[in-house]
């Protein structure tokens, strides 16, 4: 059967999603725990989003196919015993044979998130809010957020790689400020290339501060060109926080269209 | 003048809020680092919730006295730049000669936090909520907590001490899940006596998990005496949230009334 996990982590000490040899990745830990739980020597494991390193994630979603079906109440307490503090599964379920939780998804949903002022910093919550140290001027952030939506080529905020496709479609690109006074950015978009939302917040950040005018975001854009002038900000503010799926009926058409469409980065 | 500094932290590494030679406690940090930048050899500061070992603040509150008006931005940049980052400093200000941290207080507010179910699992907040293995029963924790409601002799949620008077008002017990699913106690009261929020909880989990009727947490206030069958959960659940002060005007009256009325733990 197709197993589905919905998984959180705190990115903070793992060198991100993928596995490599030698260094510690939540792909490594998981793919572990499960062939420990499951008794097999081995299994695979496909993710929704591969978080680059010091990432988090509330909302990851991994599909992974089991010989016999476990009792998946059972299955996520034992994982969770086995998993270390910093990965925890939130849930198990069967899931379509046609679910593919990377060809599947309609959205992948990232939060980013600032405290700019001393009021709203809370160490309880630093692993995952990058503290800046000048205040931020939101509706500008927001102004210069609009002229991103939509479907365009995001080369100039990804990093180039040989054949692979930069035309991306932004749902959602936004600021608001929660009850902390912390600064939280949605960004939400088909797919993502690498790098791809920690340069768009590079380039927001710049504005927000007001070292650049908020139509530069759309020169920047239109350049179709990666510019040094845009930063990548620390990957410790971004957290994956959900990833959304068409109905079971639609899973077959979806991963087709996506397979077709591009084989990039999500 | 006299100085109000508001402050957050994080209480995992912390002895508590107060001093004690060779630990590293909040107060310690926090004197060390006013010294230096006010260049005294000793600050002495007051505080609103002396936390215990492992509890952590977003609302703590001090007062100190300082010769020489500092430029308060200045200020909090600089501490901020010397402490380390498990302590911020959210704001400072110049306080009424009145204003009192401590004695001058109306109210303090604590949240307790419990993900009681693998949904709620977040590793990016594991710590400041408590993770629980068996499911609560939301409704039944509030019952109970409406029992505890309101002016009472809590000798049996206290730590007794030799002549310290252990009566308070519980001006708010409650409980509710947060956008994440994670249960969420709100306590508030004019003073809290040693230990007195965590037996609280004890107690309440005891009723959600249905190992005691609703009516057990009545009975157990009626006692007045520590029960041993009521457990004082983790610290590291619990986090001060907010301190309430009543206008300038009236502080004078509040810190000499609260004085008169105890000596005790807030």
């Amino acid at each position: 059967m197709r197993l589905r996990l919905d998984l959180a982590y705190d990115g903070t000490d793992f060198h991100g999603w993928a596995a490599q040899p030698g260094l510690r990745t939540v792909q490594g830990e998981l793919t572990l725990a499960l062939a420990t739980v499951l008794r097999v020597p081995e299994v695979e494991v496909v993710c929704a989003g591969r978080t680059d390193a010091g990432v988090h994630a509330r909302g990851q979603v991994v599909h992974a196919d089991v010989d016999e079906p476990p009792e998946l109440d059972s299955l996520v307490r034992r994982l969770n015993g086995i998993l270390p503090a910093d990965v925890r599964i939130r849930g198990a379920a069967e899931a379509s044979p046609y679910f593919d939780a990377r060809f599947g998804a309609l959205w992948r949903r990232y939060a980013y998130r600032i405290a700019d002022r001393p009021a709203a910093l809370d160490p309880l919550v630093r692993s995952h809010v990058l503290a800046w140290p000048r205040p931020l001027d939101l509706d500008a952030m927001n102004s210069a957020s609009a002229l991103l939506v939509g479907r365009h080529d995001f080369a100039s905020f990804c990093k180039q790689r040989e054949g692979a496709t930069t035309i991306r479609t932004l749902e959602e690109l936004s600021w608001a400020r929660d009850d902390g006074g912390v600064l939280v950015g949605t960004v939400r978009a088909d797919a993502f290339c690498h790098s791809m939302v920690r340069s768009l917040v590079g380039c927001l950040i710049a504005v927000g501060e007001g070292r650049r005018p908020v139509a530069w975001a759309g020169e920047i854009l239109r350049a179709e060109a990666r510019s040094p002038s845009v930063a990548v900000v620390h990957a410790h503010g971004l957290t994956l926080e959900e990833v959304a799926y068409p109905p079971d009926e639609e899973l077959e058409a979806r991963v087709l269209q996506t397979r077709a469409k591009r084989v990039a980065d999500d």
